[in-house]
Parts: C-alpha cells; structure tokens; sequence
C-alpha cells in the first residue's frame, strides 16, 4: 500500500482567494520574481485578470468566473428592475468571453448562471463550492494519476497544472504531487513552455516551495529524453476534452505526446470532469486561440527578433486520443480513450 | 524547368571573412541587435569563438577551425625546431576539442593538419578553398532538396543553416531559399530554438533581409502546424550523420521528426558530406554536448525562473534514421536512409 500523502506539505501555494467581498488574484505574470495580488470587486476586473493571464489555467479560471458571476449578480442589482436579468445575461457571456479555449470557463459560468435563476442567495456558497469541489478533485486525481505509475519512474510535465492553476495541489502536478510522496519517481522533468514560460516561470516555482526536486528542460527537448529513457510518462492538463478524447491544451503538448508515441513513453491527461465537453465532437471542433505574435518575437519583455519579424502564436494544440494512454478525472481512468470510452462520464 | 536562382539576392549575410592575417567572426550572440566583429588572429582566439558560440553552425565551425589551424601553423613555427611539431599538434587538439558534436569540425581540423604535413604553404589556400566550397555545395544541396518539394508546400526549420551558419546561402535554409525562389512556397515556418533563440534571432534575421516572408513559431509548436496541414516538410540541418543515417542535430530537431512521423509530413536534413561520419555507427555513439543550464534558467540576459530551480540542458538531440525521408548532400539525395545507403557516400 501506498504511504499517505501528506497534503499540507503540498498546499503552499493559492491562486485565487476570496475574502466574503474581493477575490483577491494572485498575478502570475509577475512570478516567480514578485508576488502582487490583484483585488478584484467586479465581474469586469475579473473577466480582465482572466483575459490578461492575471490569472490562467482552465480549473482556475472557471473559479475565478465563478465569482466573477457573483459579482455579475450583485451589478445587475443595481440596474431597473426590468433590465436586471438583461444586465446579467450581458456580464455573464462577457466573462464567458474571456478565453476562448478552457471549457471549464463556460461551464463554471453555466453553473452559477443556473443557480442565479433557481436560488441566487446562495450563489457565493456556490462558487465556494466549485473552488472546494476543485481541491478534493484534484487530491482523487492524484491518486488515480499516480496508481498508473510504476516505481522508478521518469515523468515530464508541460505548462503548469499545479496549485496557481487551480484551487490547490493541481491536475497533472497533483499527480506527480502523488507519485513523489509515494516514493515512485527517479526524475521529474517540466518544459519551459514558450512563449508564456508557465513551466520554467510557475511549475518550476511551486516544486521548489514543496522542495520537489525537478529539472527545467527546453521545449524541444522532450523527445531526447523519452529516446535516452529518462522520460517514462508525459502528464498534463488540459483545457478541454473531447467526446472522442481528442485533448485541447497547451501548445507543445501534442508535440510531446507524438515524441512519446515514438519513442515508447506513455501519456496520461489529468482534468477534472469540467473539462471534459461531451458536446465537442473532435478536435477539429475547438476554437484555438492566438495570442499577440508579441510574445514570441519577445522574451520577458525584452525584444528577441530583429523589427519586421512576424510571427503565428497559437497558444493550444490538439493531442488526438490515438496518442494518449490515459484520461484521468476525479471519477476514475479512462484507458486508450475513444467515443465509446469517454461516454462513462456521460451521466 | 525551375527558374534560376538569383544567388546575389540571397548572399548579404556571411558569418567569416578572412583578409589575409586577422579572421573576423561576426558575433552571433549580439545578433539581431547588433552586428559586431570579431577580430581572431590565433588559434587560440579562433578556439574561443567556437566554444563560446561566436560563431556556431557545423559547416562555419570547421572554416573558423581551418583557419585556426592555418594560425596554429604559423605559431608552431615560433617554437624550437623540435618542438614545432608537438606544439602544433597540441594546438590542433585543442581546436578540435572546442565543441564535441559537430564532426565538420573534427573533419577541417584533420583536413589541414594532413596538408600542413605535406605542403604547409598552401594551408592558407586550403582553408580559402574549404570556405568556398562549402558556398557551392550549398547551392548544389539546395537544388537537390528543392527538387523534392511540391509547389504549394509549408516548411517547417529549425535552429539556424544559413548564411551564418556556413560559408554563405546554407544547408537546410538554402534549400528553402532555393524552393522559394522557384516559386514552391506557400508558407515558410521557422521555430525559435531555445535556449540560444538561432531561429528567432539568426534565421528570422537572415530571412528578413532576403524578403524572404517567414512566421516563427514556438518550438512547441510544430505538431500543430502539421496536423493543421501548414507544414508539408521539415527541413533541418545537421552537426552529425552517422553510418546507419542516425542525425545529431540542434535540441529540437527530433521532437519536430516525431510529430512529422506522426501527423505526415516529411523530414528533409541536409548537410555537406564533411558532416558525414561513417565512422560512427550510430546515434547512440555520439557524444551530446550539454551546455550551461543557465542558458534555460535566463533568456538573453533575464533570470527567467527562481533562484534554486535547476535544469538539464542538453542542445543537441539526435534523430534515429527512421524518422527521415531524406539526407541531402552535396551529391545528392539519399531517400529512407540506412546503413546500405548511406554507403554512396563512402568513397
């Protein structure tokens, strides 16, 4: 049996906090080198810390909206009556705008819209719910993710799915979380993620608070890894799920995942149900977003490339499920996914 | 029939020039932003340039080294008579040594070394001779590999293989300026390369001032580009190529040949015969420089992640033979290599 994971010593570390009357967000495009927390005390400063990456990550970013709708309800109060509802319906699809990819960003605003119109005094224990849901999550997924791992094992991760990206411990890094107190891990490698650097930036930043030894790589150099046989399972997040298990997430995921397919090594996606979207078909089916060619052309906002060098910042891929050995959620596993798979969490 | 390329339009780079006593380095580590020389004018200079990455690409690395070696000889003759000829081998070793990958090197170094045995007046004439045939061999590889590609093809490159990266025009990049200059192009693609930023700061530069219109990309971002159709081949370099058709190359290369494998698009590494090696069997044999992980944990003089984060930083990667559809030389092309095959190249 495996040792008890000591979750305290893994928990240092919060995005997001809410006082009973501002969500306070902790800005994650200063870190790791300041800790600055943006106070948010309306539905539109909270569409904003979202759309600028204040804050980021799909579970993170439907709780952030979670409050944001909140917030949303107690603005529409103050419009006439008969314009109320309209006025909510407004500030919702603009938070619901944000960001174009993260599905759990709909879904989290759906929730709290449903329950605006059922019983709109308890929408702030709601969107605590949804942030406490999302922990105790994660801490399943953890153990879930971690039971497919065989001791001795080499992982790497991409971007950053721990505690900044959700309400605490992470989807993937939850995982690995899980399989470092178990003793099960040789080596852990993260990618530095270009152009927004939430590996070397955020992931890299929160293993060393947990004293979780890690090594930062480049990109590109997953499939080395995976061919040398430092790498045994790639883990990651992800944005949204597909109901063929196609996985949209961070640009250079799927590149990873077609290195491990390669060379032999495993992949293993770790989301909670709110990303799975049984009304997406494919892949082919989701909008991905592209960000300012700035953040390419530049590094830390100094200027890389010489003036009139273009260039194409898709920000998300698509991992078709042929490549990906395990779909985690907090409801359990799903092997080799596919249409029929991905149907258990239909219900 | 392919329309002529004008080689003028494509020539304004060069990465060396020699003037008779001083070997002047354009310093790539201050590029695009500024364009210093470096003036060598020892062996030892001619070393430091090399290992400190002044001057980088394989087939630029072995003309800096010839004429290092060309230094070496003139310094030997300073020595007492029956020292000169230890000092000058101990001056060679230690040219050959300033980087461990890129055979080019290795191959210059013994190049002169046998003619400084034989005719030592001519050694300035054989490295002159060496820099300008590694210009016609480019142009020569660039029509072999630009043969292979359809009109209306993207391409897909990696790190740098132009003019700073050879005697001029280059390996993979003279390939692509080759295909665009007949036309075939649709969209050139260009990854930035970290940790040293080659594509972002040498290629995009190189490509600017041809005109030549290129977007450049995360190096995460190649799998995306080929499952979106975008990319129809990826066209690399190489600092390596061993007996079985096994490619060392920049860290990167083979993450983008894996996902090349797997979404359909085809590998094209094209480089002089001087980077042919058939003395190593494979790509399990050669010796992968791993760099400074400094150079992960900053960009272009930034401190990216936190203070006690580490990193592995190994900068080239090597592609096993059956990831690539062709190895391009200046003799021509080898199709699906492997060790029968690559024996042409042999005499």
């Amino acid at each position: 049996m495996s040792p008890t994971v000591d979750y305290e010593r893994f928990d240092k570390v919060r995005a997001l906090d809410f006082d009973g009357a501002v969500l306070h967000v902790l800005d994650q495009r200063l870190l790791p080198h300041q800790q600055t927390w943006i106070a948010c005390s309306s539905s539109a400063e909270v569409g904003e810390a979202i759309a600028n990456l204040s804050v980021r990550g799909a579970p993170a970013i439907g709780i952030a909206a979670s409050f944001g709708v909140l917030f949303a309800a107690i603005e529409a109060q103050q419009a006439p009556v008969d314009e109320q509802q309209s006025r909510f319906d407004g500030l919702c699809a603009r938070l619901r705008a944000a960001r174009p990819t993260a599905v759990n960003l709909m879904w989290a605003v759906d929730r709290m819209r449903a329950l605006a119109t059922r019983d709109p005094a308890r929408l702030e224990q709601e969107a605590r719910a949804i942030q406490a849901q999302d922990l105790a999550w994660n801490r399943q997924m953890g153990l879930h993710g971690a039971a497919l791992i065989a001791a001795g094992s080499g992982v790497l991760t991409h971007c950053n799915t721990g505690s900044l990206a959700t309400a605490g411990f992470g989807t993937a890094l939850g995982v690995i979380r899980t399989a470092f107190a178990q003793g099960k891990l040789n080596a852990i490698f993260m990618s530095e993620t270009r152009p927004w650097l939430q590996g070397s930036r955020l992931t890299a930043w929160e293993l060393l608070q947990d004293q979780i030894p890690a090594k930062l790589i480049a990109d590109g150099a997953g499939a080395y890894l995976m061919q040398q046989g430092l790498v045994q399972w790639l883990i990651v997040g992800a944005d949204r799920i597909c109901a063929n298990g196609d996985v949209a997430n961070k640009i250079g995921t799927c590149q990873h995942a077609a290195a491990a397919k390669i060379f032999g090594a495993k992949v293993m996606v770790v989301a909670p149900s709110s990303t799975v979207d049984l009304q997406t078909a494919t892949g082919a089916d989701i909008h991905i977003e592209e960000r300012d060619s700035t953040e390419l052309l530049s590094c830390t906002g100094t200027r890389i490339a010489a003036t009139g060098v273009t260039a194409f910042n898709p920000v998300f891929d698509i991992t078709p499920a042929h490549l990906i050995d395990a779909i985690v959620t907090e409801r359990g596993v799903i092997h080799a996914p596919n249409v029929q798979r991905m149907r258990v969490l239909a219900s």
